[in-house]
C-alpha cells in the first residue's frame, strides 16, 4: 500500500477515520465465511462527498475499494481479496428521513436492519426483509446482497422495498437512481440493477426503502408430518391462499433429527420427516381467520403433530426450536459448508431426495432446511476441519448439489449472494455471452475495475 | 431498405411471414401518440431462434429492427423511427406453461393482456397489471414499457411480476434471465433491467410472469369532496391501512367538471372538487370489512357524496363515470397531449394547484386524473390542431409541468415510458454522467445500435 495514499486519506479524514495498523486492520479481514483477507487500510466516511473522493484517491492510486457493513455475509461480499481499502459504513448509520404521507424510510447504508425494524415499530411502521443476521446486518448490506429472509413468502425481498438510491460509481461519481413514487419509468431500473449486485457496481450512501403499516399481531403453527408428499401439498395448498403465511419454514428429516436431540420442550414435539413453522400477521381478526384456515388445511393431510398458539411464550418456544437448528448442527462437525440455493417450490420434495443420497453417497451429515414459500434451502454440510478427505468430499458435494439446482431451474444462491464463494459455479448455469454481459456491465459502472474486485466473476 | 434483406426473410421466414407493400406496412407505422413512422418491411417470427436470426440479418444488413405487440404504447416505443425491420408478435402469443404449483404463467410476447387475464380467471388465477389498454396491449409490450395501472396502488406494476425472460440481444444472441424462484441472487438482476427497458436493449421471445389466486369478489365506493385537503387526507388514510384499496382512482376539479356534462346518472353525483373510486376486493368478508372501515375513515373527512355497493350494476355505473373521461375531453378539443407524470403522493395537491395555474396561465384545457396511490396523474393537454399558437403554448406547459414533476421528486413517466415522446426531457432529471450510464448499458446489449434505435436518448 502506497503510504501516500494512507497520507491522503488522513487529510481527507483526520487521522481517527483512518485504521492501517495490523490489530486495526484484522477486525476488518473477515465475514461469516471462513475465508479472510487483509485490507491495507481502513476508512470510515461521513457522507457521499467522502466517499466520492476516498473512490477517486483509489482510482489515482489503482487501489481496489471494498464496502464493508458488519462484515456478516455468507459469501465473501466485503473481503478486500487483493486488499486495499475497505470503506466502513459503521458512521453512515442514521436515519434521515421518515416520510410518513408517501410511505418511505431513507437511511444511510450502516444502519442496523434490526435498528431500523424497532426505530419504525415504535412509529407503526413495518420494514419486512428479514435476514438471519438481522440484529447486526446492515441495510447497505441487505440491499447490496438482496437479502431474504422467512417473511419473504409474504413480503418479499429487499429489492422489493428499494424506491430510490444514491450511489457511488467506480468513476468516483455520485449518481441518485429511482424515485418516491411506485411507478417510475424513466430510463432503464438502475435503482433494480444496483440492488443485488454484491457490491460490485457502486458504493451505497443513502437508501430510500418502501415500508408498510405494522401488522397488529401474530400467531404460529407448528406441524409435522410423517410423510413428505403430504407435508408438501398441505404447504403447496397454503401457498394458494390470498391470505398465504408470513412465514413457511420447514425442517426436512435431517434437520428433524438434529434438533430433536438438543431442543427440549413440553408443549410441542419435533418429530417427522417434513416439519413447517407457519406464521399468520394481520388484525387478531385476520389472524384468527387465517390460522383456522391453515389448521383446516393441515389437518387434511393427516399431521402427526400440530400445535398452534398466539401466546407470546408458546411461539418463543417454537421460535427457539427453528433457532436450535444452527448450534444443533455443531455435534456433527467442526467445519459448515453453508450452501444456500433456491428451486422452484415443486422441485423441494425432488432435492431433498438428492440430498439424502449425496449426504449417503459421500458419508458426511448433509442437514437441510429453509423459506419453503421460496424454495429457498440452507443446505449445510457438516465436516471435521482435519479430515482432508471428509472436506474434499464435502467440496464435491456442494458442487453436485449446484449442479442439481441449476438442472431443476434453481438458483446458484437465493438470499446470501455469489461473491467468492460460488463465483467458479456460475458457469453451472451461465454460458460465456451471458457472463460476458456481466462483465460488461461491470465495465459501464467501473471501467478500472477497482470496486469490489474478484467477486461474481 | 435492401431488396436483399426481403428476400432473406422471405427464405427464412417464408413469404407469408413478410410484409413490404407500402399499404400492408402503413399498418405497423402508428401507436397510440400522434406520430408515424414507416418501417421498409414486416416480419412475424414464431420463436426464438426465428427472431434471433432476423436480428443477425439485420447486423449483417445494418438496419434497425423494432418490436411491435399491439402498437397501444403512448410513448412510441414501437414506432420505426428510422425505418427498417418491424418484428410483429402476432404469431407469438401462447401460453406455454401455466405452473399452478409454483403459481408462475409462461407466455409468448404477444399474448393480450385481457386474454391472458381471462385464461388465468378461468383457472382461478389473477395477474394484477392492468393498465388502461390492457384489452388490446400485449404482455410483451407491458413488460417492455413496465406498465402499471389503478391496481399498482395494492399489487404493484409489471415489474413486479417479471420473474425470467429468454430474449434476444442486439447481437442476435439468446440469453435467459431469472428463475421460477422468489429468490434469486446471482449475477447482476437483468430480469429487472430489461423489464421497462422501452424495446430497446433485446427482443423478448419468452415471459414468466408471478401470478396470484383470484379475489372472490370485489365492491365499489365513489366518494367526493368539496376541500381538495380533506379528500388528500382521507385518500392518504386510506393507504395506511394494511387492507388498502385494490384501486385508489382520483379526478380533480378539471376532470369533474369535464365528466358532469357528458355522464348522467341517477345513482351517483359527479361533483365537488376531489373524487375517488375506490375498490377493495377479496373474500366476500374480506370486502365488506374493508368497505366498513374506508366508509368510516372517508366520512370523518366530511364527503359531499358517498356510494358503496357490490352490485353488478352499480359497480357498472361507477367505472362508466371514470370511463367517461377521456371521451368527455373530447369537447375541448381535437389534439391531445397526454402527459403521463408520477409525483410522490404528497405532492398531488402541489402539483394539481400547479396545473390550475398553468392552465389559466396559457389559457388551455389542462384535466388531470389518474392513480392517487402512485401519485400517477395523467394530464391532458387539450388542444386545437389547427390554432398554431395554441398548439406552441401547450408544448410550453407541457415542458413546464415536466419540470416541475421534477422538482417535486417524481419521475418524467409513471407507466408510459420516455421513448420518443420525452426523451428531449431527460435532460430535466439526469445529468450526462447518468444518460452515459444509460448509453453505456444500451451498448453491452446492442453494441450496433439497431435494436429501436432512437428511443430514450
Amino acid at each position: 500500500m502506497n503510504k501516500k495514499l494512507i497520507e491522503e486519506f488522513s487529510a481527507l479524514l483526520g487521522k481517527e477515520r483512518v485504521l492501517s495498523e495490523t490489530e486495526e486492520l484484522l477486525c476488518y479481514s473477515y465475514d461469516a465465511t471462513s475465508k479472510g483477507f487483509m485490507p491495507d487500510v481502513v476508512v470510515f466516511p461521513l457522507n457521499a462527498e467522502e466517499i466520492s473522493k476516498i473512490v477517486k484517491l483509489c482510482l489515482k492510486y489503482d487501489t481496489p475499494v471494498v464496502g464493508r457493513g458488519s462484515g456478516s455475509g455468507f459469501s465473501g461480499g466485503s473481503l478486500p481479496l487483493k486488499g486495499g481499502v475497505v470503506v466502513s459504513f459503521t458512521k453512515m448509520n442514521r436515519i434521515l428521513e421518515l416520510d410518513e404521507e408517501n410511505m418511505f424510510v431513507t437511511v444511510e447504508p450502516g444502519i442496523i436492519n434490526a435498528d431500523l425494524k424497532s426505530y419504525l415499530a415504535g412509529k407503526g411502521y413495518f420494514y419486512p426483509p428479514d435476514p438471519a443476521s438481522y440484529e447486526f446486518s446492515t441495510i447497505g448490506g441487505n440491499v447490496a446482497e438482496c437479502s431474504g429472509g422467512p417473511s419473504a413468502v409474504k413480503y418479499g425481498v429487499t429489492k422489493d422495498y428499494v424506491a430510490a438510491l444514491e450511489v457511488i460509481t467506480g468513476e468516483g461519481e455520485i449518481i441518485n437512481t429511482g424515485s418516491k413514487t411506485v411507478k417510475n419509468v424513466s430510463g432503464y431500473n438502475l435503482t433494480q440493477l444496483l440492488t443485488g449486485s454484491e457490491g460490485t457496481l457502486c458504493l451505497f450512501s443513502k437508501i430510500t426503502l418502501k415500508i408498510l403499516s405494522k401488522p397488529e399481531t401474530n400467531s404460529l403453527i407448528l406441524v409435522s408430518f410423517g410423510d413428505i408428499d403430504k407435508g408438501f401439498k398441505a404447504a403447496i395448498r397454503l401457498l394458494k391462499l390470498r391470505n398465504r403465511p408470513s412465514m413457511l419454514e420447514f425442517m426436512d428429516k435431517s434437520s428433524i433429527e438434529s434438533v430433536k436431540s438438543y431442543f427440549k420442550s413440553d408443549i410441542i414435539k419435533i418429530e417427522g420427516k417434513f416439519l413447517f413453522i407457519i406464521e399468520a400477521d394481520g388484525s387478531q381478526a385476520d389472524v384468527d381467520k387465517s390460522i383456522g384456515e391453515y389448521e383446516k388445511i393441515l389437518n387434511e393431510f393427516s399431521p402427526i403433530f400440530i400445535f398452534a398458539s398466539g401466546k407470546d411464550e408458546d411461539k418463543k418456544v417454537i421460535m427457539d426450536a427453528r433457532k436450535a437448528i444452527s448450534p444443533s448442527l455443531r455435534k456433527y462437525g467442526d467445519l459448515k459448508i453453508n450452501n444456500d440455493i433456491a428451486v422452484p417450490v415443486n422441485k423441494i420434495p425432488q432435492m431433498l431426495s438428492f440430498l439424502e443420497e449425496t449426504s449417503r453417497k459421500y458419508e458426511i451429515p448433509v442437514i437441510n432446511f429453509g423459506h419453503f414459500g421460496d424454495g429457498n434451502i440452507h443446505v449445510n454440510i457438516m465436516l471435521e476441519k482435519n479430515n482432508a478427505g471428509m472436506v474434499q468430499n464435502g467440496e464435491k458435494a456442494k458442487y453436485e448439489i449446484l449442479k442439481k439446482t441449476v438442472e431443476l431451474g434453481g438458483s446458484l444462491s437465493g438470499e446470501h449472494g455469489i461473491g467468492l464463494e460460488k463465483k467458479e459455479f456460475m458457469k453451472l448455469k451461465y454460458g460465456d455471452y451471458y457472463m460476458n454481459i456481466l462483465k460488461n456491465i461491470k465495465n459501464v459502472f467501473d471501467p478500472q475495475n477497482i470496486i469490489n474486485p474478484g467477486k461474481i466473476f
